[in-house]
């Protein structure tokens, strides 16, 4: 397959507000699904200041290695939105007044009941030669321009404006362009398995592939193997894709909760939907986060009943029914409490199943006994109710975040038994 | 002030793997926030991937526009780690294996009971001439070079080991080097105006002023303020951003929730701890993420009781003790229910404000009468119980984050009344 190229694309992206440690730029995720989904490779991306100079240099260097080059940014009324006057610059190209935009532009001011001044003008100045993007979320059009074989496309900043101007207008332009071949990617993800004994193993099995290439990446939701597979023709592509993410699937089991990048929180849905089972969740030390996620899923109004952060004891015992003398006895932190929450919350909402955690997510709270990072989790079905215990390294925020995890997965792992 | 010129720096992070849909850079968030301290300005930053040819000829480029360029990622033992081959390449200097360095990778292999790997040995290689940054977290060495005025920093990819390595071997070595000026910023977040509305109110303060620059951002959490100065010692610079910053909060009052960047859950909490309150939330629409941010802040604890995520019908009447008639007469979306939730929680675990959400956050559940993005806010205190009509446009996400923030900044207004 190595006479396979694909087309190699750059984003860039273009503000000083994205410049600062407050910002980041986010288009250029969703612009690499879309343009992955064309068989095309991004290859870099950057994000560029609104300051003519550098961003002219950057440009030309950019326009040298890739073969799609794709802008966001820079396209508004304001003397900072220089990315027509930089392109055109680079380009050697004039900027020209549409004057079919310029009206259109008017109309749009009149019909919100605003007068546009002559600044907005600039919104309606085109690339000589470029094909007019039509923006029916805002005002600034973007652009498709055609330089040799490279492809140029300006794009508005904002999201909403970005994400239909680009599916609906640039897409099937570039499209056409596409080479004749095309990219599918699995991403499996993985629960339950340290990166090593995971690599143990499937390595054996991924490693004769050249085609579809593996990746393993490490995230604080687990771990997950990205295949990528080229073709010429999408079917095939997908084919090789799945024929090689189905062995690594049957050799990893249940272990595999993700077979094509749903969240976990999805995939727990799913489950309960299909088994016709209720979840209601008690949480201390992850203080909403598990019930934030679980209704992060539209629907899930369908089998999840209620939550309960308990954070006080007094709320462990009058919203949960946990005795006081468990606490007093085992503490509010220990297996005991963490089983008596499971059990109340699924009898007083009356869900098939209830889940609890309790633990020090720091950086407060710990002792030599009970340390930061020290969780336990409770899960009650119809007839029993077992506990787990966490012993997690890292901050607040990882303590909390690896503890929803690891319940929803026993959750997960509960229904499928 | 138009002769202080900031040094100028650009970020790289390297790794095929921040360039699919899934992953992003934000190890360049937090160091632009190091750089700025030190005066300097970020001006450009990319993701490269792990691919010699086209790593080289960026690095060349970047080294060309920037005075000071730092490099996080491919530091690594793997075949892909190729960050100190393409510096060497491009700086045409070699790579010399450093036996000091060798020994104390197998030193730390042997510690942790694995066999170090020939791979491995590629770690001990450094660019002729670099200063070594020593790893404190893990086992890829750092490196600190000056070419002629340029400094170039290379950091390991994973947060944890780049942030202390940058923060206690990078970081001294560069404030040496900066000039003999500084930057403050101030970061004002302004709830409860439009974007034209507060430029209304403070432009005629912040238009005259050339240092410090102001700068507007638009966020779902609110509005955002920008001051950044320059001045030759940092006291300087920090007095011209206070100087503004106070002008600016003087005219907006409690408008301005947050005056050094602090989250409004943290700000909630100060004025909960010291007002001596305490807080318990009910929560239909926002499904615990409320709870999920108030319990991000570490001690929250001290004013944060409990929190009840009253999804079903049935928790928002057992555990919330809302009258069942109630719901049958308005709906569970109501300014009737509204307040009956916040009510309740206040009552059910003695909390001095009791905070509740029911609404529509879609996509499906709308009707002509309630429509997705209706939200009711309810809120109790000591002897009296009011409510808020929301209508919030937009998709689940930002229906259930902009309630949370509207919410919580009623919590604040209301501590502070």
């Amino acid at each position: 397959m190595a006479e396979l190229r694909p087309l190699e694309a750059e984003i860039i992206a273009i503000g000083s507000e994205l410049l600062t440690p407050y910002r980041s730029d986010t288009n250029s995720l969703w612009l690499t699904e879309k343009l992955n989904g064309l068989g095309m490779d991004v290859k870099l991306k950057a994000v560029v200041g609104d300051e003519r100079g550098r961003l002219v240099e950057y440009i030309r260097g950019a326009l040298q290695r890739a073969d799609v080059l794709i802008a966001t940014g820079g396209l508004g009324p304001t003397e900072d939105d220089l990315t027509r006057e930089a392109f055109a610059e680079v380009l050697g190209r004039r900027l020209i007044r549409d004057e079919g935009l310029l009206e259109r532009l008017r109309q749009r001011f009149q019909k919100y009941g605003f007068k546009m001044t002559s600044n907005n003008e600039r919104q309606a100045d085109v690339i000589e030669g470029a094909e007019v993007l039509t923006n029916r979320s805002g005002s600034a059009p973007g652009m498709f321009i055609e330089d040799g074989l490279k492809v140029i496309i300006l794009l508005p900043g904002p999201p909403r404006e970005m994400e239909p101007m680009f599916e609906r207008e640039a897409l099937p332009r570039l499209a056409q362009r596409a080479q004749g071949f095309r990219m599918a990617r699995r991403v499996l993800k993985v629960s339950g398995l340290t990166e090593s004994a995971m690599d143990d193993m499937i390595a054996p099995i991924y490693k004769p592939y050249t085609n579809p290439t593996t990746t393993v990446l490490s995230a604080v939701t687990g771990l997950e193997v990205h295949l990528t597979a080229l073709a010429e023709t999408q079917e095939e592509a997908q084919r090789l894709a799945d024929e090689l993410a189905n062995k690594i699937e049957a050799r990893l089991g249940q272990h595999v909760f993700s077979r094509e990048g749903e969240s976990l929180e999805q995939v727990v849905g799913e489950l309960l939907v299909e088994k016709g089972l209720r979840l209601a969740l008690a949480e201390s030390c992850t203080g909403g986060l598990m019930a934030k996620r679980v209704t992060d899923v539209p629907g899930s109004s369908r089998y999840f009943l209620s939550g309960v952060v308990a954070y006080s004891n007094e709320a462990k015992i009058d919203l949960l029914g946990v005795p006081s003398g468990l606490i007093q006895a085992h503490g509010a932190v220990s297996p005991e409490v963490a089983e008596a929450m499971a059990w109340g919350v699924k009898q007083r909402t009356g869900a098939d199943i209830g889940v609890a955690v309790t633990g020090i997510a720091g950086p407060e709270g710990g002792t030599p006994e009970k340390p930061v990072g020290l969780v336990y989790i409770g899960l009650a079905t119809a007839d029993q109710v077992e506990h787990r215990k966490l012993q997690i390294p890292g901050d607040r925020e990882r303590v909390r975040e690896l503890t929803a995890q690891i319940a929803l997965d026993w959750v997960r792992r509960q229904v499928l038994a």
